[in-house]
């Protein structure tokens, strides 16, 4: 038996499991709530680790509580081709984000064990823990986690540290999580697209070029609380009315000028918040993405310089506060190559994309090659419960997936 | 004894009882919160009974809850000279809005009393319920109050229904509260100011020339939840970029044309309100406020075009629904006159200004020649602890309240 026979998932079997596991956390509308560390994100882990073992793999968590599910290589010391994403959930979500890279990864392994083919490098189906939360599984790998407990709180409020031992992590043994240079050869995740393009496009598979950088900032307008019948117009600090302005200058950066740049203000509170009383304060969170870190800094100083302008001539006080950054990762141009080659292999169309979601791979790609294939999602919604893909979507998925492997078998 | 000698009334005492009545509800930033209904504004409404009494007054408290004082005069069959406000308080307010007018209307009483003059009419010192809520003591005077008790409710939601027994009314005797034609021949209220006018003109006292007419409408915004990572800018039904639209167009309505019309969007709820979440629901509440009921019907209108190419140029729906509509109440120009005199004859200063915060007087205007004094409110600031009438101030509107109702009784 050689690779040329070219093995083929058992598409039924992957979305028979992708179906039995959307039962665990199941919710009427047909979606699913599965956050991590809740009672059904461990039954769901115990789950997915069953089919490991089935699948032939020996099953490890490490102090992050990543599940390792391993399939051993034919050459020692050969570093792994490691695939996987996260079955934990936001809070009403749909059957399809992360649990289709964890159960094509077993997949993957399941049909070369029934195939009885090893390659030369082991493989790793990971797991990662609370990916759509505090993504403390991949930072812990990558060693970019940081090892303050503060730092890492569900959302309500619980410290994921008091959390860890359920799922059978150890926070104080976070540092051991992280892979040392070379221990993963190439990283190769498969997701849902969780966007518009490839239904726009028409493609089956999108090759991902990277995953886009981020900044968020938290913005605080500080105007003066008024009665909004008394106060004279020009008496006025509307700490809303500098707030739409800031709501449409942020929209304006991201449309204005060509290029995929996106700018949403998607959280914004406003106190008191009476009908009768002028706006005293507004917070606001802006988020901006772009695969050019040089871009996303210009565009935060871009807003710098306009939130001047608008304190000024709203008579209001404008603070902005970084919350969160993360640096764009680029996908390895052989792994996206080797992805576009199986495509073409297997007569799927494709595209090349980025990312504008991040990912588990955005954090491993910081320390090994990384490359990611996406398929189509209906309407592009995800986060929701009528998030879908379909079968032949998730099968075709897989298939890129095990090709892929066997081709980055051959050159890493 | 001839009105001539000019009784004044005893400041001293007046500001006292100010002070005293903001004991009940005393909040630790030197404030008061007396909602209505509560212990508090039960107690203080006991502390207001008992100076009734003191000066010389009966009191009555009719179906809606009103406490009524009354000073006889010397003609049968006379209509009444009134005047009041309320004491109850917004959940964090000062000590005077409202609490001037009910406590100047008594001393003005007392004083009479003490220099044993009766005027032709009986005096009449109200407290009106529940002014900063439901309104519903002045509404079931004039008969303007809608007899559901669907339309009255608390903060907290409990019907008021339910809660006038507390205060000595009757809900299902409401109907015998409203005043007949002639019952009252003028009705005359001080007020604190709530605005900045008075301080920034520098004059003692604030002619009203009548209180302005209001329209509230709620919008909603509908666009669609994305993942604000993944959908591309043209791809969005962002109901926050419509919102803001809207905040700014109705900014410009007030404050691009002449006039001294007030517009506020207030209220702005944000929905799903996720940093990561375009935004697929705005709701918003637009307060228009003006003397003419023509230009309040036309900014209306104005609005309602503005909503519909927002709307288009968005991609989002947009709805708006009226909530609230108060047609403007003129003061009766003879009672007008009569202040100004009054303010010359004591040699104050003054200026004529409407009123754009809503009055029990608006209400009284319906049915009865209407008229209101101002005195200044320092800062322009209301409905918060800080508040505040000098003294001397509150001395001055009692006296001129004094003079007016002695000037009344000759020419009504």
């Amino acid at each position: 038996m050689t690779v040329a026979l070219i093995p083929v998932v058992n598409g039924d079997r992957l979305n028979r499991n992708i179906s039995q596991l959307a039962e665990i956390g199941k919710l009427p509308g047909g979606g699913v709530s599965r956050v991590a560390f809740t009672a059904e994100d461990i039954l769901a882990r115990q789950l997915v680790q069953s089919w490991m073992i089935e699948a032939g793999m020996t099953v490890q968590i490490d102090a992050a509580g990543n599940i390792i599910g391993t399939y051993a290589g034919r050459q020692e010391n050969a570093g792994t081709l490691a695939t996987g994403s996260h079955i934990d959930t936001v809070p009403v979500a749909g059957k399809f984000d992360g649990v289709l890279g964890v159960l094509a990864g077993i997949e993957v392994v399941h049909v070369l064990q029934e195939n009885n083919i090893r390659l030369r490098h082991p493989i790793e189906v990971i797991v990662f823990t609370d990916e759509e939360n505090s993504v403390l599984g991949c930072k812990a790998m990558a060693g970019t986690a940081v090892l303050d407990p503060e730092c890492y709180r569900r959302n309500d409020g619980t410290p994921i540290e008091a959390c860890l031992a359920r799922i059978g992590g150890d926070w104080s043994q976070l540092a051991t999580a992280k892979r040392q240079p070379g221990e993963i050869a190439a990283f190769v995740e498969l997701h849902v697209e969780q966007g518009g393009v490839l239904e726009s496009t028409g493609d089956d598979v999108g090759v991902v070029i990277g995953i886009v950088g981020q900044y968020r900032h938290h913005v605080t307008v500080t105007g003066r609380p008024n009665h909004a019948g008394t106060t004279p117009m020009n008496m006025r600090k509307d700490a809303l009315v500098a707030a739409s302005q800031i709501v449409l200058a942020v929209n304006k950066l991201a449309t204005a000028t060509p290029g995929e740049q996106v700018a949403t203000v998607g959280y914004f509170s406003v106190s008191p918040n009476a009908a009768n009383i002028v706006p005293a304060r507004v917070d606001l969170k802006i988020d901006l993405r772009d695969m050019s870190q040089t871009h996303l800094e210009d565009m935060v100083a871009q807003i710098k310089n306009q939130l001047v302008d608008i304190a000024a001539a709203t008579q209001t006080e404008i603070e902005m506060t970084q919350m969160l950054h993360v640096l764009p990762t680029l996908a390895a141009p052989d792994i996206q190559a080797a992805i576009a080659q199986i495509c073409q292999h297997l007569g799927l169309s494709y595209t090349y994309l980025p990312s504008r979601a991040g990912h588990d791979a955005q954090e491993i790609g910081r320390f090994a090659d990384m490359g990611m294939i996406f398929v189509p999602s209906r309407a592009g919604i995800s986060h929701a419960e009528d998030e879908y893909t379909s079968p032949e979507h998730c099968t075709q998925g897989a298939n890129v997936l095990l090709q892929t492997f066997l081709k980055l078998d051959e050159i890493y």
